[in-house]
């Protein structure tokens, strides 16, 4: 198995990336608040509380300022985007909080594997936790985040998104935790680098955080499902512009989202 | 952490390590039999059952030709040395047998984690199975084995071993399976390599193979039980001589481990 499949391509340097399109937008603690509102709503019950990583990206978005959210057509063919995710039990992951070293570590892990510097930061699913913790690496790393993921809801497993549908691996695939254990991982599936890597995670105490599906941005910009992010936000302004008027919040979701009501109850 | 405590020191190249002494001995098939029934005594119940490694390292042994065994004195100080193993429960060892490729990879993975080609490999226990698998894994890369090992008989944990006594880490440390999946662990204590390595071997289905404590010739001959693999070979070589008959048998035995008959019964 190569070392990579996404190796040797990518440029190399934090500010080298091609900026080809207009979509720039930053993320602060504002859109922070909408963005983790929206990723509630998305993740439908799944993929954890996004309040904890929502805290955790206002810190290091206060402390290192604004996260540039690009379009996925901003990336060039041979950018490298990785996905930055916690993994582990929803309830865990409340009282067992990241001390922030460890997905800096996990990360360029899966950079080192690939022999190359990332381009940009991906969320691996558009809901609950996961969609706001990317947001705190980027800021640590000075990267920027693609509004794009792997499902546009929240999954449960590793093999569970679009880019596993088309056949792109999800490992090199690090794993890392607040004690400072980092565990690579080169499987033979997705489903083998789900079976490892919940293992892990189990031994480690219940949650930990990963970066997985190192890809090239050809790759990425086929296979994930675009505007996610963007959609997330709207969902969450659209909110937080209701306030507490039921009726208003639920017009906004279903204009948004091209839902219908079917009961009241 | 630094990437390998080894790294940057061992000298490249299979054929690069100087010898001191005198001391070289060839392992071929009649010396493998007499090793697995030494190591059968020295692990004392544990370890799991010599047999299957003894067919693995016969196999290879007959393809490749026969092992070198070398002294502890003959490594160089900055020769790398890496310990080859089975882990798992000995009753699946039985079973699930290795498709033969596995330990090359993990073994691989660690020298390419300490970015420096091993020297010889190591047992990192004189007795049961982990006697005998290096002798496998010794004649597919043409290296020697070190007569000498972590502990002089047999134990169930990663950091129950002279090595971690001395504080030398455990990792980085590779698990592969039959699958074709490798894992390179880096933890923080041998004591999370025996955790982390122990949830992946269970998760692989019950036994894996794996390269650990990746040792350079200085901290090796400083830290090593000396002479275990050649006491094993005298054990079953005295065993085979004795043949059927028991009071030789125990003769022979108590003469070379300076014991003593206790009780019959």
């Amino acid at each position: 198995m190569p070392a990579c499949q996404a190796n040797g391509r990518a440029r190399v340097g934090r500010q080298g990336r091609a900026r080809r399109g207009m979509s720039r937008r930053l993320i602060g603690l504002p859109e922070l608040e909408d963005l983790a509102i929206g990723a509630a709503v998305l993740g439908t019950g799944g993929g954890g509380d996004p309040y904890v990583g929502k805290l955790w990206a206002q810190g290091r978005i206060h402390a290192r300022g604004p996260v540039e959210l690009i379009d996925a057509d901003d990336l060039a063919d041979d950018d490298l985007v990785i996905a930055a995710a916690m993994m582990g039990a929803p309830s865990v992951i409340v009282e067992k909080i990241p001390n922030g070293a460890e997905l800096v570590a996990a990360f360029q892990a899966v950079e080192q594997a690939c022999e190359a510097r990332a381009a940009a930061v991906m969320c691996i699913e558009a809901g609950g936790i996961n969609s706001t913790i990317p947001f705190a690496l980027a800021a640590d790393l000075g990267l920027p985040v693609v509004d794009a993921d792997g499902m546009g809801r929240a999954f449960p497993e590793v093999q569970m998104v679009s880019f596993a549908a088309y056949g792109l691996p999800a490992t090199p695939m690090a794993i890392a935790d607040e004690h400072g254990n980092v565990t690579l991982l080169r499987t033979t599936s997705a489903e083998w680098a789900e079976r490892l890597g919940r293992a892990l995670v189990v031994a480690e105490g219940g949650a930990s955080v990963l970066a997985q599906y190192p890809l090239r941005g050809l790759d990425f910009k086929r296979t994930a499902i675009r505007g996610t992010l963007s959609l997330a936000l709207e969902i969450g302004a659209g909110l937080r512009g209701a306030g507490r008027q039921g009726n208003v919040a639920i017009e906004s979701l279903t204009h948004r989202l091209r839902g219908a009501v079917i009961f009241h109850g």
